[in-house]
């Protein structure tokens, strides 16, 4: 011991020197005398307009010509890339799509249509080189989301997917923004959890990989899962807050390699105190897809852009819809969105697409009788019918709901107050429902779900919005797999 | 078939007026005409005052009195609650600590010191009661963070916890603007992972609860695991947006009960390209850890307040420290946090705490030598020696770091760029480092992180912050279980 010390010393005394404050421990890398180092999105907006600047990034284009050379860098800042003009002399064979670069040169507006600021270079370092028979992307060939989607951990590389990311980015900013500027307080609900929500079964396990401890004991005590919700753990907060809501994470062990479905997916989840109807939860569902629908227009209106026109296209031709209503091409879709009328969404009771539904679609297996719960394709076709807006409908079935939506105790339909908000190109966008807050009607069965109603009981509800598909209805895009960034599905967990 | 579709259609000519847009579906429960509906933290500082409003909210005192009721009123909205004021006969038995009421009347100037603004109330409705015997929480009474933790479905129902909720919402808030300001893009890294970022073993297994596909065969084809760190997902990301960051929960299988260990816990990740030197990482961490720290005190001023002065008042007076340093309050402390002197942060190489930590600690079982890491004990007596203030230690011996922390090549000591941010009270906040970008360097073990590095690698490097450490710090909260909503540890997930 006293021999470590000793050692401990030795060396110490050799670098006594470096007790001083801040950069002692610095030495600069690979820079010399650096020019201010701007990100792609100023220089593209001409910020430093004729200062001497430096840009990081990787190369989205080469084009060589006879006296110059024409570049593109992108560093995700934007959606948008440098122009890099310079000397053919500065060209280098390590020059090629996806490398990474770091330039020099003066700001300057371009005399070219194309961008309205350009950098012309006097220096450009390879940083790291990029081999272009092995990337699997190929300069100016347009690649498809599932050919993208083959390449996790290279896709982020793309406009698309680039765009994507920046959207879900700021989508995300937006439903923190929603709820913030309305008094709702964040709960991190947990992601391991002793309870099934849903009761639906398809849940995933969680037991230490090396068990370390007596055999057969579990971690936890108790068997634990992966959350398929965090409304429980939101109610227990709706007893102390008046407006709670989470964002995060929730699991379902479903085997399938659907479009449709994910077994990681992002939901947002709030709950209500003191509801004296469905209409102040369709209020807040309403509002908060409206909000984030306008921020994410707003803040994102390139990238939005380049779903609507180049990588979703499809939406905007496809043939006319299904019930005399025209096809509403995404950006008006979204426009339809953002201005509601004035009384708010559509919304109908349950009792409503069922006339609909029974007279209008003619395939067997899609009628529709009492008791019945809307199959995707029916909802699809209901927001189609009614002119491809957003639909609510409300007052299912009691005995299609779970046992903690209120009871409407009317005889002899008896219905739930729940209510789904459906949209365009995805249906079910949004669930919610009352909250069951009598605790005699309550029959329930989790311990600390009746403690919540013994204790200053008040009627309460919430609903769920699934994150990806309110991406999907924005954007256009058929995949759930394509609005996330690392997607998990049966036989799919790279990386 | 036929049979159920005319079932439908009679069912459905009964309800066909409900096809009409707006409120249809909807019959107020148990409200009369109602006035002006005000959030507790509205009424308290004195929105329509003169008014006839309705508050709704969980008494948290009654004091009845000869000629009036004395009651306060919180609905989570802020830490104060609405004193009101009621005639007697308004009394109801039922009005007891936690009971749920609305009530309706007039905001007027309070005659009394404590608050501004009180409610006169003409009615007084108990929308649910509360059983004073088994309620847990008794009027007046101060309960102990201990004594609460208890009850996890309740304690939110305390001040002291519903205080660290909205600090904890607001801290949420903080960082997510710190990196939306400064240019990051937010990437929902993936919670269940194959891989293991850290190598450290303790991860959680996930299997469906129920397997229903063939024997043997595992849902997602390979073992996946709770993620540990963002950071490879991030890194995948860093090779196209030069700066990247992730928010959310972590996982670790340790078999312990401590005061420090969660098995569950969230962490800020960030990813910063085109790095380079340390310093450009450090610079991240304290901007972030400042702007958070400021964001809060300016968000939850009364919220933090209650922390330092009646929750955790322990570091107020606690003995002088250790090194002659006298202890610093909290409050001064976190203002230390925020005004960071010129320099930055105070910076030391490894083997300077070495040195002073030799010196000082004069237990056996703390004599330090080349090669050791920090323990928490060494972390916490460096920080008191600096004065309470944070510190930066910096180029740690490679071999005490993970593969990917970037060597500095340096001989005869062999360090890696890697950094610990240490905090008073906590010890380790942050831990980052340079990643190794080089291939030929990196031996890695990963066949996409490889991948990463073939195509257009650039310096780059990243860091986690452990956001319930954050809270522990600027609160002085000891027990970690005391600043998430619901803990999980091992033998404990309740609900």
């Amino acid at each position: 011991m006293f021999q470590s010390a000793a050692k401990t010393l030795s060396v110490a005394t050799t670098t006594a020197a470096t007790l001083t404050r801040g950069t002692s421990f610095s030495i600069r890398r690979y820079c010399q005398k650096t020019p201010a180092t701007l990100r792609v999105s100023e220089a593209v907006s001409g910020a430093k307009l004729g200062a001497n600047v430096k840009v990081q990034g990787w190369v989205r284009s080469v084009r060589p010509q006879k006296a110059n050379l024409f570049l593109h860098v992108n560093d995700g800042s934007s959606l948008q890339s440098l122009q890099v003009v310079a000397s053919s002399e500065l060209d280098d064979p390590l020059l090629t799509l996806g490398s990474a670069v770091e330039v020099t040169g003066t700001l300057r507006k371009s005399p070219r249509q194309r961008q309205p600021f350009e950098l012309e270079a006097d220096r450009i370092h390879v940083v790291g080189d990029c081999d272009p028979v092995d990337f699997p992307f190929k300069i100016k060939e347009r690649h498809s989301l599932e050919y993208i989607r083959q390449f996790p951990h290279l896709r982020c590389r793309t406009n698309a997917f680039s765009s994507l990311l920046r959207i879900r980015s700021e989508a995300t900013t937006a439903v923190h923004s929603y709820f913030k500027e309305n008094g709702f307080v964040q709960i991190h609900t947990p992601v391991i959890t002793s309870n099934d929500c849903e009761g639906a079964g398809e849940l995933f396990q969680v037991e230490p990989s090396s068990p370390n401890n007596e055999e057969g004991e579990k971690f936890f005590s108790v068997p634990a899962f992966l959350t398929v919700s965090g409304q429980l753990h939101l109610e227990v907060m709706s007893g102390a807050f008046s407006r709670v809501y989470t964002f995060g994470p929730t699991f379902r062990a479903e085997n399938s390699q659907s479009r449709r479905h994910l077994a990681e997916f992002y939901m947002v989840e709030a709950e209500v105190s003191f509801t004296q109807s469905l209409e102040d939860l369709t209020k807040v569902m309403e509002d908060m897809f409206r909000s984030a629908t306008e921020h994410v227009l707003a803040h994102c209106a390139e990238d939005v852009d380049l779903f609507h026109k180049h990588v979703t296209p499809g939406h905007r031709v496809s043939p006319q819809g299904h019930f005399g209503f025209p096809e509403i091409c995404l950006p008006n879709r979204c426009k339809i969105f953002i201005n509601s009328p004035p009384d708010g969404y559509l919304s109908l009771r349950y009792v409503s697409p069922l006339i609909l539904l029974s007279h209008n679609i003619d395939r067997g297996s899609s009628f529709l009788q009492w008791g019945c719960d809307l199959q995707t394709e029916h909802e699809k076709h209901l927001v189609k019918h009614c002119g491809n807006i957003p639909v609510f409908v409300t007052d299912y079935p009691y005995d299609l709901k779970p046992f903690y939506a209120r009871d409407n105790l009317d005889h002899p339909e008896h219905t739930a107050a729940a209510v789904d908000l459906l949209v365009p190109g995805v249906g079910e966008l949004c669930g919610g429902s009352l909250r069951e807050e009598r605790l005699d009607l309550l029959k329930a069965r989790l311990g600390e779900y009746l403690d919540l109603r013994r204790f200053g009981s008040v009627p309460h509800g919430g609903f769920g919005m699934g994150f990806e598909r309110f991406l999907q209805c924005i954007l256009g895009v058929d995949n759930i797999k394509d609005v996330i960034a690392f997607p998990r599905f049966s036989h799919s967990c790279p990386l």
